[in-house]
């Protein structure tokens, strides 16, 4: 790549969505860092991700892991896909890496066990609980909150947009750049209150998973790319 | 018709919307009662809805007007298209005419001048106030919160779906078919805490509109009919 591309680290990575995003970011070519609390965790999601993506006969990626924080300070835009009960915590430990950057977060707001009903936070969604804790510093984004790990997995279509929500423009086009890499859709969908809209359909959206026995996304129409 | 239809109500139904949903439901054979809170508006509204049929050679369809109590009473099924702000006053104002029926809520809460910007209540949805207010009676089911009036004008795309959230299965699935009746796909989306979602991403369409200078709406992926 000619370009300078900037470096991507994901905190709480080692999931299906983490690890989806990572590799599909390395294969875009972009320098990925899987974040987690322990190195050893990372270091074994990494080097799964690496032999998928080797026997696959993907090339010249690059997939690194760290601690949370190293992984923060290493990185240019970071992303984190925690459960809600760790969102704070996790937030606070890498909060003065974080000034300057953009945070993506991709927080859900589930209540278990009733995860399949909307119990929005009284602050009024993840995205501005984030918002508040980090500060007018960290330009925060929410976005890929209604993207099931199921869809980010080899050879499953993509029919799912991505709405990108956060107070700056700037921070949501450069988000945007992100998903399209992602091989997905994003639109601009407002300021980081509107993450309420986006958080809230996950959880419709695990309802209806359950009624209909399928893996539901929404897209938008009406809509000219 | 052979099957004996219920009778539909539509309150505050001389807007764009209300007027929209009572052509289509009439036009699929059912009876329709515009209500608002004055007869002759009711009167007004219904009569423009009846000349355009006329004009467009559709025949045989019943749009009647009463006011909104008038229109309560009357029907089997009630929808409400009224602005947020109106919401409670008119639920007050039919609440007995209401028990025992089905209540199709509209209702958005947007919080003007900022109504691209989620603003949801402290009750947790428009949907769960209109069900606190009017008691485990009456089945309240939310709906039709993403499709713009737009939408349902005649020779445009009906390229949305409806996520129909309530407390009840079966009332939701009486739901279901009018919004199929009105030409879209219906969806259990489940309880009347999950209108938050729907009623949220009506904010996030308003600002998408804007940005994108189009008629968003939003359909569901991966789910067969």
């Amino acid at each position: 790549m000619s370009e300078k591309l900037p470096v991507i680290a994901i905190l709480g990575g080692t999931g299906d969505l983490g690890t989806g995003l990572a590799r599909r970011w390395a294969q875009a070519g972009y320098q990925v860092i899987i974040g987690s609390r322990t190195q050893d965790k990372a270091e074994a999601a990494a080097a799964d991700l690496q032999k998928i993506m080797a026997e696959r006969g993907v090339k010249n990626v690059s997939v690194r892991a760290a601690d949370n924080l190293a992984a923060a300070q290493a990185a240019d835009i970071v992303a984190m896909t925690v459960p809600f009960s760790h969102q704070k915590s996790t937030l606070e430990s890498v909060k003065d890496a974080l000034q300057g950057k953009i945070l993506i977060d991709v927080t859900v707001p589930l209540v278990p066990p009733k995860v399949a009903r909307v119990q929005l936070p009284a602050e009024g969604s993840a995205g501005q609980i984030a918002q508040a804790l980090l500060g007018e510093n960290v330009k925060v984004v929410s976005a890929f909150q209604n993207v099931a790990a199921h869809h980010l997995q080899e050879g499953k279509g993509l029919d799912c947009d991505v709405l990108v929500c956060g107070d700056s423009k700037d921070a949501r086009a450069e988000v945007i750049k992100l998903v399209e890499a992602a091989g997905m859709r994003g639109f601009h969908a407002g300021s980081i209150a509107n993450a309420a809209a986006v958080e809230a359909m996950t959880s419709v959206l695990i309802f209806i998973n359950k009624q209909y026995d399928c893996h539901a996304g929404i897209r938008l129409t009406g809509i000219e790319e």
